[in-house]
This record gives C-alpha cells, structure tokens and sequence, in this order.
C-alpha cells in the first residue's frame, strides 16, 4: 500500500469502532465532534504533508525492513541524519499546526522497543525482536497511526506497583494464556489515542522482580474488545462547540488531545506481545523511549514556537507597535529562546549512535538536557508573547459581539458597529484580522492550546525532575573532578 | 449611612439600570448572571471583611473628610502608615478571593484626583478640589463602589489623539454647556465597572495644548443615559454556565471581569467635572494614579500567590510528593518570589510622603519597581505551579465524567466508577479533593483566573515597558554618575 | 566623650597593640599598611560622616540606655523607624566607599545580643543582660568600633562541635575560673576585624547539651593577651603595593578585610561574658542575629550598587555608546534590581516589632527575602556592568605602561604616548578619566572589591541555603493551604 | 615538516625577535616570563594533544590543499563533520588547560578570509584567493600558530573610520606601493598575539567607499619591523611573580594573554595582502570571522566549564558538603547550562554548508545563538561554583601564610601550623588540596582566568548586542508572519 492521503487517514478512522466517552456521555460519532477533530486534523497533516514532493526528504523515508518508501513517523532511525530529519520533520508540523500533532509518539515507541527486544532476546533467548519488526511492517506497509503509551496512573506515588491497594493503579497481566496475556489497567495522560489505529503500551518505570506482571509490552488496535477511552477536559474546549466562534477559537482547524486510555481484561495475543515478566528490561525500555521523546520537544514545540514568534511579530505590527526597540528586542529574546531549543534538539541527535540493534538512539545527555530547556523556555516565549500582544489578549469581547445586529447606540449603531469602531487599530488594518491574531495568542498562552505548549512542554516525556536526574547521571562528575585534579595540581 | 453589608452591596446593584451586552446581547439580570456574578463576589468581599471586627484596623479608616470611619477603600491615605495597611488589605482581599477583586482601582483613582486637582486649582483658579472632595463625602457616606477609568481604545498608537481618523479612539468632550459637558468615546479594559456604582474617568496619557479636549476626568453613575457596557470574553468563561462544573470552574464563586465602557454623548452636569481641557495636568493625574496602581499589585498579587502557594503545597501533598527535596524547594522558591513582590509593595508604601493636597503619595521609584517584578514573578510561580501539580491539571476528565452514571466496563462499572478508581492518589484523600485543587491551579495557571493573576499582571496598571520609562526617568543616573566620579578620583 | 572624628579614629587604632600577620610576616605598622588602610578608611568614613550635619539624622541617634547622642552604629534600635535609618544610613556608606564598611557587624551583635541575653536571663536568672548593658554604655561613651564574630572554622560539617577530630575547630571554653573563663579557637572569615577596637564573639550555630562548652558569647579588646589575626588574601591584594598604580587600583581609598581571629587561650573576665554554655539560647542569638546582618546587605550593598551602575553609565558615556538603546536598557535593568533589593532592606526593617527586651527587630521572613535576592542580583548587576564597559576593562595596559617614558615608536614615541593614542575615546573625555572608570568596574567586577560585592554578597550572613531553610521555616505553608482549600470547596 | 611537539613549538618562540612592553618597560626574554609563560603553555598544549594516538581524530585533519595530516587548528573545515570536529577539539583544549588557548583565531581567520576571498576574486578579478591559500600552505607545512586580528581602538564609537580625528584609530593603508602596501594603526584586546609566528589581520566592521583604506586583510609576521605589542594588565597577574604562589595560583601552569598589537608603518609585502581597498567584501570577512568564532565559543569555554564543575564538585567533597541535596542539585545546573552551550557549538556545526569557495561554513544563525547564550551561563556557572565553594574561597590566607615559619602561638605554634590546624576540613583530606581546589575557583571566579571565562565569554567574538542585530537579522520574522496567518485564518 502506498502513503495514505489525509483524507483516507480519516476514512479509516470511521472504520473503528473505538470507544470514546466524554462528559459522562458515549460519542458516537467522535471523527466529526468539534471537539475532538482538531487533533484528528493534526494527525491528518502528517500524511498531507508526506504527499508534498517538496518535504518528501524530511517526510519520508526508505523503510530499512522493506525497502519501501514509508512516512517517517514509521521509520527506524538509520542514522544520525535520520535523527536530524526527525527533529525538522517536527519542527516543520509544529509550524504547520501549532499544536501537538501526537504521532510522534509511536515513532520514539518503535524505536525503544526495536533495540530494547533486541538486547532482551539476546539474554533471555526470547523471540519478541521478530515478532515486533513483524508488526512494525504492517505499520509501515499499511502508514498507520500508532499511539505509544507508557505513563500509568500510579495511585499513591510511594509505593510500588505491587503494594498498591489497588493493583490495577499500574497496568498489569492478570492471566497468562497459551495463545497470549489478559492485561488490566490503564495508561493516563495519553496524547493521540483516539486518532490511533494502534498502540504499542510499554512499561511505566524501571521494575523489580516483585512487579514482574508489570513489566509488559505489546501492541494491540484501538478498538480491541474491553479497550475504551475518556477524553480529558481542556481549558476552553467547548468553545469548539459554539456556534460563532471560528475567530475566537484562535486556531480554528488544530488542537491536541489527552485521554484516559482504560484496558478492561484485554486479550492480547502471542504476536503482540514485546515484553512480558521481563521487569529487568522495562528501565532501559521507559529510558530509551524517554530519550527519544525528549529529542522531538526539540523539534515539534520550536515549529509551534515559530508560530508564537510570527504572531506576536503581527500583533506588534496591527497595535503600531512594531518598531519600538523594546518590541524587536523582546521578539529576539523569544527567536533566540526558540533556537536555544532548537540547538539542543539537532545537538542530540547529531551525536546520536547506533543501537545493537541498528537503530540509531540520540545522546542521552544532550536529549535530557533539551527537554529540561523545553521545561522552561516555552514558558519566557509565552510571557513575552503576552507582553507584545497586549491586554487586548484577554479583554475583547466575544466574536459574537462582533457579528452582533443588537441595537445599543443612540444613533442606531449595533454592538457589532461598536465593536468595529473602538477595537480598530492602524486603519490599513481590519479589526478581524487584529482580533484572529490575538485570539491565536490567547489560545497558546491560555486555552486549549496552552494544553500543548505549556503544561505538555513541562510534563510531556518526564517531569523537569526526571531529566535532572538524568543529567545528574549522565554528567560524570567523577570525570570532570579528575580534570581539575590535574589542573589544580591536587595528586589523584 | 453605616459601612454596607455584602447582601446590602448586592441589593444596591440591583437598583442600578446599568446596561450590559455580552455575546452579541442585552445581559437583563446581570447581577445574577453565572459569568458575571464571581465578579461582584469579590466587590461584596470588600464590604463583608469590613464588618468583621478582626479586620476593622486594615479594613476600615476614619475618614479625613469627616471623622467618621469607612471603608478603607474610600479613603484618603493620611500616613506611610495608611499606604501600607492599604497594602495589607489587598493581600488579605487577594487571600480570600484569589482573584482581582476590583474596587482598587477607585480608591487609587480618589487619591490621585485628589491632589491633582489640588494643584491645578493652584494654578487656574478652579474649583474642580472642592467638587471631587463634595463627591468624595458621598461615596464614603454611602460606602460605594467607584470603577476609575483611565484607558482609552488608543486606535492607531502612532498617533495623538486629534491626529485619529476617528476622533473618538480617545475620550473627549463634544459639547461645552454651561451646566456641563458631553462627553464621547470609550474606556477599554475596564476592570470591575459593571459592579460599580459610580465610575471616574481620567485622561489616559500626558497630552499637549492639540488634545485639550481629550483632558477630561469627571465622576458618572455607572448607569448615566447614554453608558453601557460590553463584556470581554476570558478563558473558560462559559464554563460557568455548565450545570456540572461547580468542581471543574476551581473557584466556584470568585472571579475577575473586563468590559468596554462606552459613552454615548454622555452629559456630565458641572459637580462631577474635575477637569475639562487643562492638558498640562493630566500628565501628572496619569502618573499619580499609575503610581498608587503599581503599589497596589505589590498587595493583591501577593495575596492570590498565597493561594497558589498553599494550593501547590495541597496537590504535592495529595500525590504524596510532599516530602521530594526539589518539590520543598520550588514551594521556597515560589514563597521567595512571592514575599519579594510584597517586600517592594511595602517598601514604595512605607517611603510614601504628603502631596500638596495633604493625603500621602507613595515612592514613585520603588512603585514602579514594585510592578516591574509583578511583570515577571507570578509566571514564575504560575510555572512552579504547574510543575508541582503534574500533567494531570489539564489531562483530567470533566466533573461530568466523574459523576457520570453510564456504565462503560465489562463487570458495569460507569464512567464514574472507573474515574475514580483511576484518579485515586494517596488512599487518605478523596479523588473529589484531589480534583478540587488541581482545577483550581488549572483556573489560576491557564483558565479564567490565569487573566487576572497573569496577563493583568502584565499589563494592568501599566505595560513593562512604562515601568522601564519610569525607572529611567527616577533613577538619578546622574546622581549616581557623581558618585563614581568621586570613587574613581575622576574630576567633576 | 562626644563622637570621634575619623582622625580620632585612626589614631585611637595605633595605640592598640593588636597583632596582625600576612604573607608570613608580621605586620607592625598594620595601621598604614597599604593592603589592610583602605578597610580602615572605609570604617573611618562611619565616623566622617556622623560629624557631617546634613546626616546627622540618619548617622546619629539618642541612646536609649544614656539618652545622649551616638553614632548609629553603636544605637539599639528603638523602631521601626530606626530600623529603616539603619538601612538608609547603610545605603549611603555603601555609596560613600564603595565597600564592605565593616562596622555593621558589630552594630548587629548589639541587637542581637542585648535582646537574646534579656530572655536567657529571664529564665536562668542569670545577669548577663546588665552586664551587656555596661558593655554597650562604654562603646557608645567612647564611640568605639566593635566586630561581631560568628564564624568558626568548622572543619568536618558533617560533625558537631565536641564531635571534631580536633576539639578547637570549634571556639570554645577551656576553662572556667572565679572571675572569668579561658576559651580557645579561631573565628573564620572575619570582616573587620583587625580595624576594630572590641570584638563580640557569638556562637555559630545552634547548639545541644554535648556542646555546651561552645555556646559561648563574650567581648574582648582586639589586643588581648593571646589573640591574633591572620590577615586573609584577595584578588588583586598585591596591587596595592605597587608604585604607579593609583589609578589601576579603580577605588584606591577604600576597600574590605577578611581575617582568621585566633584565641590561643584567652582570658575573659565575668564583666564581658554574656553566655557560657546556656546552649539552649545559641540558636537565638544566632536567627537573630543572622536576620539582622541579613537586613544590612539591603543597604550596603545597595549603595555599591548606586556607584557601579553609576561607573557602568559613565563608562557608557565615555565609550561615546550612552544612547544605545540597549544600553539605556541594561542601566534600567540594574537600577531595577538594585531597587528591589532596597525594597526587601525596607520592608523588612519597616515590618519589625520590638523584642521582650525592648529594642526593634526586623521581620525574620522578609529579611531572609532580602538577603536572598542579594545572592543573586549583585552578579547579575556585574554581568551587566561588564557587558557595558566593554573587554577593555581586562585588557587595558598598565598604569605603569601609560606613564612610561620608554621609547617604542620609529618617531620617537614613548609607550605612554602610543597607549594615549590608541586608547583614547570620545575626544572631550581624558584617556585617563576612562582608564579611571575601566578600573574602577574592573575592582568591582574581579578585583578585590568583587570580594565584597560578590562573593559577600553570597555567603556574608549565612549562604543561600541558609535563607532558604528559613523562608521555609517562616512561610507558613500550612496556613496558605488552608486559604487554597476555601477556595476550592476542599473541606478541612 | 611534521607536526610540531609543544618544545618545538616554544623554541621555535625563542627565535622570533618578538618587541613586547609590559609595565611600561621591553620584556627581554618574554618566553620565560612568568606572566607571559602561562598562554604560552595553553597553545604548547595545541601542539602536544596533536602528537598523541587517542586525539589523532579530533587534533589533526588532512589538509585539503597537500593531502597530508596536518593540527586541525590550520585546518579549512571539509564538511559539517570537521565543524563538529573543531568544537570537539575546543572542549578537549579546555579541559586540558582551563584557558583560552587562543589558537582558534588563526584558525577561524584561515577559513573566512578564505571563502571571502574567492568570493571577492569573482568579484574583481583579483587573485587574493591563490595569495592566500599559498600563505596557509606555509602555515600547515610548518604548523604554524597564526593569530587572527580584527578588533581596531575605535576611539569615538559614533564615527566612522576616516572622520576619527587621529587617522590611525583604524588600521589603514598608508602607501601603495608596486611590491607591497604600508600600513599604520593597531588591533586591541588581541587574545594571543604575542605567542603566535604570524598575524591575520582582519578589518574590523564592514566599511563603505570613503573607508576604503580601512578595508585591508593581510598576514605578516609576529616580529615584522615596526610592529610591536603591549601587554594587557588582568586581574591578579603579578601573583605570578610572587616566590611563594604555586597553590595561591590556582591554575599555575595555563592562562590567557591580551595585548595592544601596533602596527607602525609596516611594510607588507603583495605576496601576503588579501585585500586592500575592496570596502564591500569587508562586511562578508567580519561575518563569516565572527561567526566561527562564535561558534568556537561552544567549545572552549564548555571545556572550561567541565573543569569549573569538578572543582566545584570537589570542593563540595572537601567541605564535607557533597551530598547536601542543594548541592547535587548545583552541579546539576551547572551540567545542564554547560550542556546547553555545547548543544548550541554542536548545532551550528552540524547545520553547517560549503561556502562557495568549498570550505565550510557554520549556521550563522545558530552560531549567534551560541554565542549568545557564552555571554549568559558562565556568570550563573561561576555564581554557582562560589555558591559550593563558601566564603573560604575569597578569606584564605596566603600560601605564605601556610608555609611561614613565624612563631605566633603561646605554645610555638608557627603561623604555617595555625593555618593547618583552622583551615583543616575533612580529616581524609589534606587542607593544602583543599586550598589548591579554592584557589582554583578564585582565579576563574575572580583571578586572572575569570577574563577569559567571564569577560571574553561576553564580549569576545563580539559584544553580546552584536549576536541580537544578527539573530534579528537571521530569524526570518517574516516568514514567521505568514506560518501564524495561516494558522489565524488572516488572508496574505
């Protein structure tokens, strides 16, 4: 099968039969809520953007099991270049989007579970590694969509999987089967699950041998019998759902998405399944998965950054404002913010280096150290978006407002008229166009999509202190203690 | 006339024939209204704390006019003493909202107005103090809320106010009557007008002899003929209306508001007029108010920190990351920030001296000092917040889920059932708890309350950049050049 | 005896028989040693300055024990007022000196102890409160300059006191006798200590029953039998020494002091011991001291503050770069941090309340606010200087170079000519007027003056994490968590 | 020839008859001059890494003119990889000598005035490109250390060149002659000059027609009749001539070098001038100098940083301090921001592209962003490691002191035993390693390494407001514009 189109991405949506609840309520039709389709266009612009010969070399790829030319959110990574084109490929939807466009997070799941089955197989002489390229050529062959979920609700933060009350807080195997596991459990927080045909689950931390029924990994479609989701609510998301707020929206067309992903007794068979019991490989699986994902916040959240960058650039020019020196200063401050981001995640993959298994795994410093960045800068861009926009921002009134016909003034005039005339900025100007800009920037710095930009950037793919951590171990300390050692004159 | 009670406050309103559009139509029960009605929450505040004796010292004051004790935001400041309990009252107002709670904006409006018209009789002869202390009495006799107007819609910010092509971007008088004047034009942004009984307007910047008609400050009934008034749109804000969001609003009952005053050939009769074309004033009644403004966030910022700071200190608790050394730490480091802003909300108040007029102006210097690190501190302690509370502040599912009796598991579980199971943390505390407080950091980090605690920090009271001016300007770089020439032994 | 003269000061110094070693060597004429005279005329400018009418107000004060009028630095704080003039006075020596001045110290053991001795005796019944009150009655009579001593070396900070290897690592009592006790140890790190005349000794730390012999706290002359001083060494110390280098100096007059004070055995009679081994009292002393001296950095280093960004504008101006916009930016910058961390100097002073015994305290919260913000904002303040002032700061010749009469040039000229040549700026400005200024940044930045204006300004007063252990003590998070639960609906 | 050794390398210094002034006197025999020795050991360095096996990749490359393997530091970059590689080689330098090693300007200056060139011979149809590339055979033959030279006095910042009142504060062209040019002027705040064989010089800013004379690249040798230098005075220098200062040092064997270089009237044969008068190719040679240089800064200052963080870490282990929680969590930032840096050095390289002449450019772009953040992270990382290292740091007596013979105590103590005994820490460590680690940070804190560490990280490779003109030239906001109008639905 060839890439699909945008619009045959959509079509085989339809074709689900996914579980989704929202507001307490079943949605039936959930590809066409207004709601949820923003991030469904998201995924869409992925396969879009594949079919446009000028990205095809940062959109696609030669797929290293087939041969075949493939999206390259379904490539294993070949090289450092490949980890390069990675973070363009996402920088260039974050462009297009302003979003999260969530299919980023089966391609760094692909990854990790490629070489982690790997290096288990080759201890434990298991043959998950085949059965996973197995199923990554069917992804491939057939461009699908793949939600990687790893994060598991975790009840009561000090304790253990096995010493929860409940020890369905974790996902875990209830019955071991000839023919394959019966899983329980459930993963939160789980960006592009609904706009997934499949999904690879993977381990939420590194495990002991007490939580060995925790210590699995499979894949298994979006409609698999007992699986089902509850779509999380999000700063101004029915603001979708009203009649006239294509403007006040912001970002009409795109959005992200979270959910709760619930998996009641699911049958998963032998085929699907990449780990199971082998708790002393679920660290190095949540850690190289991490590693990658830290990597395309380098990517995805710099392309939404551009777009912040551009607007507040638009809103200074509308306001008049555009050439005060404090102005071009703070939209340096937020392109050299952006590109701090951007440095860090091309560093970490150009340093990038070959897995046993092949594929190629971004240095680990360097991606722990671009995401604890991503933790921190979006949120300066965001503070000096605001400050260039103005209070405007927040205090407009509502499209509706502006479309008004209600009579108010003295003189006949309508609400409408009035909105007209006192928001008016430089007159070669329209009013619309100062107020589309505006909303965008309030939906990045405070509705739906803030979702994305800010908290996501703060949480998504580790809290700031995971990667502390990290760079804690992987800054070797000891090694720079030997060099002043030396240079102080201080005997070894 | 006694001190009001809240349920009096409320009473009073009701009287007003005030005029309110908000989504393209005439509001009728405004004061009722869901998405108004958190805005007079905070209003009514004002008057309840005045009644409890444990507040009496920072609520109330004995007024300078009269003798007779009053609402401290009615008062004429008569010491440093006063500017700093005014100080107090706002982080105290901050502490129990958690919101703007909008009545500072007159009280710094009736000291500004005070000794500027002070001084401008001094020079022409006038009698504009007389008639604004006259005004004064009354709203300290019957205790009522003033809005103090200051900022016009500006149109295109390259040009003064008569270079507009529409003359009436900036406020300014039509008609000169012999009884008074007509007045046109609008004030934007107007924090807490429609919860006002009375409103007084300001000129919105220095002006020259050109704008003459632009220099105009006057006090009008908020329902006068020829007002009214359309409401901004926040973040969030029809999820007031939701039947099931008393959870998912985060502060149920208090929040801010913003609208677009407009005047619609308003006639003000002679009484009310404290300043009518005398221009080379009305530099000096924006820089005074501005200045007390400033102060003012060094109060009520503080005291919505203080929430954010015990609510983040609740959601670390509840995940059971209370005892973590970097979660202590950010809760430090937020407090820091946060007694920062009061340090230097003390400091311009405590450094205050008399005007001309006799009531007490702060430190113009420190103030602006005070607002520039408003500008920045509380994104930071928005963005500790977040990070304290985890991904789950935006990834939850909506209260409706939570209490949703539609069943969705295999043993008919409902939606709720499993939303609690899933949301549980710490077994000691409840899922609702939990939830609570994670919207209410949702509503203060990216929701309605996120208007208020971030983007009117920002620029309420002045952008950044009109505090840098200011600072330049009261530096004394000069002063300080001297001091280095003499360390230096550089001759003068 | 009425207030001395500086010249008074000086000459009261020569009579004292203390013994000063450095480099080895000791030093017998210390007093008009070229490297220890700037830190004496530093202390001498306390007692210029209070002979000067126009500060009388701020310098002097009437004593509360003999009701004449002192020096300042010798008062018991009586108010909240004098608090505030205490950091005003601190302020304008710092703006005087552009140094450490020393003599606060000792101005902060007073209060310290004088408050903390009246509470120990309270419960022991002991008298060292009147003892005390002698003391002082005798260093205001003679306006004597005292240093206050916490500090002691501490060797293994794992330990406590009676734990270390060596017992004297800790300053402690060897002996008691009848009429007074023998101690022995060493204070570290001590500011002024070789130019004052009486020394008070304070504990370190809070203190258990195992160390009572440490908690010890007595006066003692600088010349006591068995107790010398080990001067410490500073960038650029030797510079001092140098022939021709006046101007190389940047500030040739004054200057800061560090010193080892080392008490091999020294007697000290009952007269002037104020606590000997009531351990319970040690932390007091120390919290309250320490809040003190962390008050006086929100004026000291303030008014260096006001010279380096009055050097930085200077330099600006010499550089022909003064209307930058950038440049005019960055001075704003340092005045606002300088501002703000006299903001936290006055608010803390401004908040205190009187002790049980009487004198004023400052607010503990906000004076470990201030004190904090010190550790940060001083080396941004240098950043900022340094990026003003340009590289030449660091690679300007010497002074010896721009003298020197060598001939080097094929026409004849002599060093000093080509340096005035190519080293010329503005051509209405002296080469050497901006050589003065360069070097002036130059001590402040990484000369022996950024000892006092960076890295005191980090550890003098306890280092960060000190502070941070107390806003965390002090920042009642359980009562902001209790605000944060009536506003979410959480019930208690 | 082969590659130098570093011996080779320092004799072949001693046979250039080098005119260097210092202290207004000629420096005699300056290879052994104790001030000057130290940056000659830094580019020794550059030479002995070469000749070891484990550095061959990183230290030496194979010529693109010869084929033959020559020190990377005369190296024309093939590709993205020898950038990479170049920045690599920097850190490892930095490491190895916690300097400048001031080598990298000849190397920076190689590749721009050899893309320049070729670009300026198309142009004009002169053959600068052949002179050049003739030159660097030599250098690469006899594996030169070249300095690289741009930075003129300037004298008043607001004119150009030719309206200077002295002529000569920019380096001219005096006399055309048939076999060569005379030139007249100097270069400022040269890093490296006096222990290079030859000089690039470089014009200084990009120059329009009346400057042509300005306009003016050539290479002539370091003791070219007629040029002679001046010896920048730093911070600390003359601690290097104390008898006793091995430890009070810090960093005995390496340090950096800044001097005046004069040109007076030398004489420059044709076969060395790269330009003489092609004023519109000077923009080009400072933009491509500036940036490699630039991006060089993501090397070298990392390198440093590795060993400013190890003796940070150290000096926490001495302490007893290492595993206070506050502090892992310093060395974690300092990694982190380290780590930023060369994320930034590692990006612009591997984003880099042949320049038409063949070599290979950085991203101009992200080299500015490099460069930026240089003039930010090592304040924070320094203010972090004085924050580990205590007060100590900046009080400690002399090493005099530590190894006087003078007795002092009661019992004979010597000064030398007193200062062994207070200063002693952790009983496992010697109190001379525990001085040796502080006077380490003393000197990059605030010693003479902290010019090349602090202030040439601001304002070498240009000022940090010269990096925000090129990232608001290079960010492309309008296209920037169009991505948000997309997004926001404004029509184009």
């Amino acid at each position: 099968m060839a890439l699909m189109t945008a619009a045959e991405y959509i079509e085989s949506l339809r074709k689900l039969k996914t579980r989704v609840y929202m507001f307490g309520e079943k949605v039936d039709n959930w590809v066409d809520h207004p709601i949820i389709r923003p991030s469904i266009n998201c995924v869409a612009m992925t396969y879009a953007l594949a079919q446009q010969p000028e990205y095809a070399d940062i959109m696609t790829a030669k797929s290293s099991i087939t041969g075949k030319t493939i999206n390259r959110f379904t490539h294993l990574h070949q090289s450092a270049d490949d980890l390069v084109k990675k973070v363009k490929m996402q920088r260039l939807l974050g462009q297009k989007t302003a979003s999260c466009f969530q299919r980023c997070v089966g391609m760094d799941a692909f990854n990790a579970v490629f070489s982690t089955t790997f290096e288990l197989d080759e201890k434990y002489g298991t043959d998950y590694h085949q059965r996973f390229v197995k199923f990554l050529e069917m992804v491939q062959e057939e461009d699908l969509t793949v939600d990687g979920a790893m994060t598991d609700p975790k009840g009561d933060r000090g304790k253990a999987p096995h010493q929860q009350e409940d020890p369905d807080l974790f996902l875990h195997i209830v019955e071991r089967r000839e023919d394959g596991i019966v899983v329980r459990g459930a993963k939160a927080h789980q960006t592009g699950s609904i706009n997934s045909h499949w999904h690879i689950i993977m381990p939420t931390q590194a495990m002991k041998e007490a939580d060995a029924d925790y210590a699995v990994s499979f894949a298994c479609p979006s409609d698999a019998e007992g699986l089902y989701m509850i779509y999380g609510r999000q700063s101004c998301d029915t603001r979708k759902l009203e009649e006239k707020a294509d403007i006040d929206l912001g970002n009409r067309k795109f959005g992200g998405q979270e959910a709760l992903v619930v998996f009641d007794d699911v049958f998963i068979p032998n085929a699907y399944i990449f780990m199971a019991g082998e708790y002393d490989f679920a660290g190095m699986m949540v850690e190289r998965f991490a590693g990658y994902h830290r990597q395309s916040y380098g990517g995805c959240k710099v392309g939404v950054g551009d777009v912040v960058i551009g607007a507040a650039a638009l809103a200074a020019e509308y306001n008049g404002a555009e050439k005060a020196s404090h102005v071009k200063d703070k939209l340096i401050e937020m392109t050299h913010l952006n590109e701090t981001l951007y440095s860090c995640g091309i560093a970490c993959s150009c340093e990038g280096c070959a897995t046993k298994a092949g594929n190629y795994q971004i240095d680990l410093l360097l991606a722990n150290v671009c995401k604890q960045n991503i933790t921190r800068y979006p949120y300066e861009i965001v503070r000096l978006a605001e400050d260039i926009a103005g209070g405007l921002m927040v205090t407009m009134p509502s499209q509706a407002d502006f479309e008004s016909d209600t009579v108010v003034g003295k003189n006949g005039e309508t609400v409408g008229e009035i909105c007209q005339k006192y928001f008016a900025g430089r007159s070669d100007v329209s009013t619309e166009d100062r107020m589309r800009v505006l909303r965008f920037l309030e939906n990045i710095c405070l509705g739906s999509a803030a979702v994305g930009y800010r908290t996501e950037s703060l949480h998504g793919a580790g809290s700031p202190q995971a990667q502390r951590i990290m760079i804690g171990r992987q800054g070797n300390i000891e090694g720079k203690k030997d060099l002043a050692k030396t240079i102080a004159g201080i005997k070894k």
